[in-house]
């Protein structure tokens, strides 16, 4: 049965997240379906910010690393975004960004596993987890591999070679979701270590690191949790581990008494050590808008109205779009996919382009990827609706094919 | 002769740099000798912030990275701290904090020098280069060794076993400068590579790296380049060295192809492969304030009203401060120092927290120096006639000596 576009608005209408959407500063004449690149601003972001800045930095100047309590805003952002993710206070911290992340907890693992001589991934994961991991390997004297199998061979490929299993929940560019659950019983039962990489899936599901006995786990803080631009990311260690988790970055702020000024390396206890430098306070504050933001929604509220506008957008390119030389390439199945449906087309990135044009924005994804993410605190039933009703239009037209659309831009 | 608060005050209205002063936001009630530090807050940061947030993250949101050139802020940037610390274009980059941009360099270094085991420092070296350098040594298998000398006997350990001399050009707690020009030499010449921490000098002097024939630097955003609180860190690579440099931290954004989402890591060329994850654009954007107010003035009216205010300090303490067990902790020549003055006293801590108390700020450093930083750009010699007079009142009437300026805060 055909969706019409007055349905569309009713369920916005009984929609019990639809307030939220006021709380970001969002214009009409956008459908902003790239929230899983960068978050939209929240509405309360620019009076913390100008707070922060003026009265903190301008006014109390250094004073306030003590009286405004900056030196602790890592911990308490990183233990908001552990409400988010299931994991217990304590073992969340904010700093660097996830790939430098990355580096301290794969480093970190294999030092864990020291006979063990292999890091499983998958071949589509995000290419920043895989990087790192050559470029730790490199360092350490080519004595490790990264084995790269496809995405649904992991759970087939972990075995007693493998020190750790690195993984991203939600694929960035499918969106499908591996099972946090069954394939770090898996990992467990070979002997190796897990990391999860939660870019996109914190804050866009309710996430069980503590309940799927997770050992390590990194995220970003600028797409559903709308952090702002290049915002710090998360780190999290298991409690079960912080007494034997050592990160190779050991900079001062990580330091058992970073004021003591010793010339010796020892590390904070507990998930303090795996800060390195100073934290930067401006993003730090940004990020924590968000994060407050997000816990005052239900994520399985959230969880539920994602996989409906997922669904909604489906119905609708099928319905109108057949012919069109679309294909969905992101799973069919609600619980193997995350927040996002993607279409491969041969020309999905000048298709992109005149979408935003018209302003409907998602991004393309090399080679092929029309990618469109739905962020329940502010994408409405009508937003996809008339999202659709745009991708129609601009395939029917043509108006894609133009030079203007074809031109690579720096960031696609 | 003694100097008179007229004298001081016939100095400022004298003092082409004075005009700066207005250019920050500092109360009246306030002397702040602590922009070593936190820099102060540039007035036109809070609206560049704003504009930031509210039209580029807000409105036009994804886009942003290339319609407001966010993708090219970490260059951009860091040609402009170049030009302060006499590096030629394309060789500064803005990244990370100062402690990860360490151990990108210190890596690089001893790849670069594989015969070489020592990393050679001094043991009054800030202790996050020393802390960096011995989280990799351990990283790599204790192969390597850190070897302190005192700051005096740098010059004459430099031996054939140094692949690295790893140094802070001013240090962080005496103002001790070392002479960047000679020991590079002396490095070079024992066919060792050389880093510089420029954290207390970028800014606060003229630098010339590319004069000095420097191979790698490092350097903080938050002092005085006025970049905000947790302010990104800048490196520098020399050109000649940034084709077989080789950062460990293979991140996304460093690869020759980032948008490409090839699997496999390719360094981009030249300085950008410093690059590791997304450029926390928020703090960039305060950052390139901080730094085109800097950019502003001659460097060498601000090193030269640095030295006399500093003369001004200790004229005016070995005047009127006499008795009270207060020993100076920096060097008395000028051209072995950087833009701060210390003095040594038992009860270094109780004494700053009274001298902040009243409006004073300068700070501690483990385990008894008081320490003084002198910004030019917006220190007044009234401001250190004052403050002078200030710990003159503290010291003789022996309020520090009471509990509340006693407790450790969490920064001291």
């Amino acid at each position: 049965m055909t969706v019409t576009r007055a349905d569309a608005l009713a369920l916005d209408r009984a929609d019990k997240l639809a307030p939220f959407r006021d709380r970001f500063a969002l214009l009409d004449n956008v459908i902003y379906l790239d929230g899983n690149s960068l978050g939209a601003l929240p509405k309360a972001t620019p009076a913390r910010l100008a707070e922060l800045v003026t009265a903190e930095w301008g006014r109390d100047l250094i004073r306030s690393w003590n009286i405004h309590g900056w030196i602790d805003l890592p911990f308490r952002v990183g233990d908001k975004i552990g409400r988010l993710i299931g994991a217990e206070p304590g073992s969340v911290v904010v700093a660097d960004s996830t790939s430098v992340n990355l580096f301290k907890l794969i480093a970190a693992a294999l030092r864990l596993r020291p006979e063990r001589r292999v890091i499983l991934s998958e071949s589509e994961n995000f290419p920043t987890d895989l990087y790192i991991a050559q470029g730790l390997i490199a360092l350490l004297g080519d004595k490790h591999e990264l084995r790269l199998v496809a995405p649904d061979a992991v759970a087939g490929a972990i075995d007693g070679d493998v020190a750790l299993v690195l993984l991203t929940h939600v694929n960035y560019r499918s969106g499908r979701m591996h099972d946090m659950e069954e394939v770090t019983r898996l990992a467990h039962a070979a002997g190796a270590l897990i990391l999860w990489d939660l870019a996109h899936s914190a804050g866009a599901m309710p996430v069980d690191l503590a309940g799927s006995n997770a050992d390590f786990a990194v995220g970003c803080g600028y797409k559903y949790l709308n952090g702002g631009p290049g915002a710090p990311a998360f780190l999290y260690v298991a409690h079960r581990l912080q007494r034997v988790f050592h990160s190779p970055l050991t900079g001062w702020l990580g330091h058992a008494a970073p004021f003591a000024f010793d010339p010796h390396y020892r590390p904070a206890p507990g998930i303090a050590s795996a800060i390195v430098g100073t934290p930067p306070i401006l993003s730090l504050a940004a990020l924590e808008i968000g994060i407050d933001l997000a816990l005052e929604a239900d994520l399985a509220a959230v969880r539920k109205k994602s996989l409906a506008l997922a669904r909604l957008f489906v119905e609708r390119v099928t319905e109108s779009c057949a012919g069109f030389d679309l294909t969905l390439a992101s799973p069919s199945r609600d619980d193997e996919r995350g927040s996002q449906i993607c279409y491969a087309h041969p020309q999905g990135y000048a298709i992109m382009q005149a979408l935003i044009a018209r302003g409907v924005i998602g991004d393309f994804r090399a080679p092929d990827i029309l990618r469109f993410g739905f962020t329940p605190l502010y994408t409405r039933f009508v937003d996809v609706w008339d999202a659709v009703d745009t991708l129609r239009d601009v395939l029917a037209s043509g108006e894609w094919d133009q030079p203007a659309f074809k031109q690579r831009a720096a960031v696609t």
